[in-house]
């Protein structure tokens, strides 16, 4: 049975809901992030190097990393390619791996900028245009692909879902969901989903 | 033939020596960046609507995302495993996923905020030590990993190395390698590569 080291709150309750929409059975082991300094306590360091989270224990493999997680994941429990292309389909999966690693590579280190400079409450000349204009940048590019799209990447859910809904999810935390309408509907679709309520009240989100 | 559209001076290149390392055939379409503000030029708009590099065209692809497109080439070029471990060999191509997208996905964001504050000349009060602590987890990270290993996994070149190098070649850039030098011995032996160097001449870096 996988075992997910889940940090409250971060990016692992993205990995808790995967679990559940693909129907992997799963045990918790729950960590707080310090109230004062919001990092991760010392014992996820005890887990992996890092001291990060996600992290997942499974048959002796420590993995860290979302977009690795979730292709193990798909990989090893989702033979009939039900959330992702085939390789076979080489265009069609090209372009899922590009949709699954850019929330992470791409739209994540804006998002950081801005929550950095707003949780200080300082400025900073460059960091603070630049971050506004690269998060504008991203965020109109996945409006644009979602469009009148129920998903990422068309009308079912694929592994890309799980870490497009982190960074929105992070920027309505930040408050900039506002002139997005096409994502706060996306973001509050993704909610609804049944394994998503299951996978908050399990991590007692 | 690929076509690659290469950003001087970016993380491209190292999609560059990619495809001399595979053997794959491919043509440069190369942009200049701003020399003021450092961005990339209106044009890369015209090829992706993100207008970042590296972006490949290939067959009617259109694919961005460095992790996407190493992916994407070996997929297609790397028919017998010689620079990824096959998903059929599912522990050690989890762990090769991880080193893969690590790179983008936790390495290069600190990297960013210390690039910024460098060029600005101006330090933030939160972002500065988040930044430096950051760095210093993760090249240390990095470091043990390699150990006494030629290669991020061992004793072959995968896909996984190249995304490593461009993290290390971006903090050799800042200035910050003089702590590190297992990094600084690894990125001069990627750099001693016949299809490095090879790489670096096409592309008139």
């Amino acid at each position: 049975m996988i075992t997910l080291h889940h940090l409250r709150i971060g990016r692992s309750i993205f990995t808790v809901w995967l679990l559940e929409e693909v129907g992997v059975e799963y045990q918790l082991r729950v960590y707080q992030r310090n109230p004062e300094t919001m990092r991760a306590p010392p014992e996820l360091k005890q887990v992996h190097p890092l001291g990060k989270s996600p992290v997942i224990e499974d048959e002796g493999l420590l993995l860290s990393e979302s977009v690795a997680i979730t292709s193990y994941v798909l990989q090893k429990y989702d033979a009939d390619n039900e959330f992702s292309p085939s390789p076979d389909s080489l265009q069609e999966w090209a372009h899922y791996m590009q949709w699954l690693v850019y929330p992470e590579a791409s739209v994540f280190a804006p998002l950081l900028l801005k929550m950095l400079t707003l949780r200080s409450g300082e400025e900073h000349s460059v960091i603070s245009p630049f971050s506004d204009g690269e998060i504008e940048l991203h965020f109109n590019h996945i409006a644009a692909q979602l469009g009148q799209r129920s998903f990422i990447l068309g009308e079912r859910l694929t592994g890309a879902d799980f870490g497009i809904t982190y960074v929105i999810s992070m920027a309505e935390r930040l408050g900039l969901l506002g002139n997005y309408p096409t994502l706060a509907a996306y973001l509050q679709n993704m909610r609804a989903r049944d394994a998503f309520q299951r996978a908050v009240a399990n991590a007692v989100e």
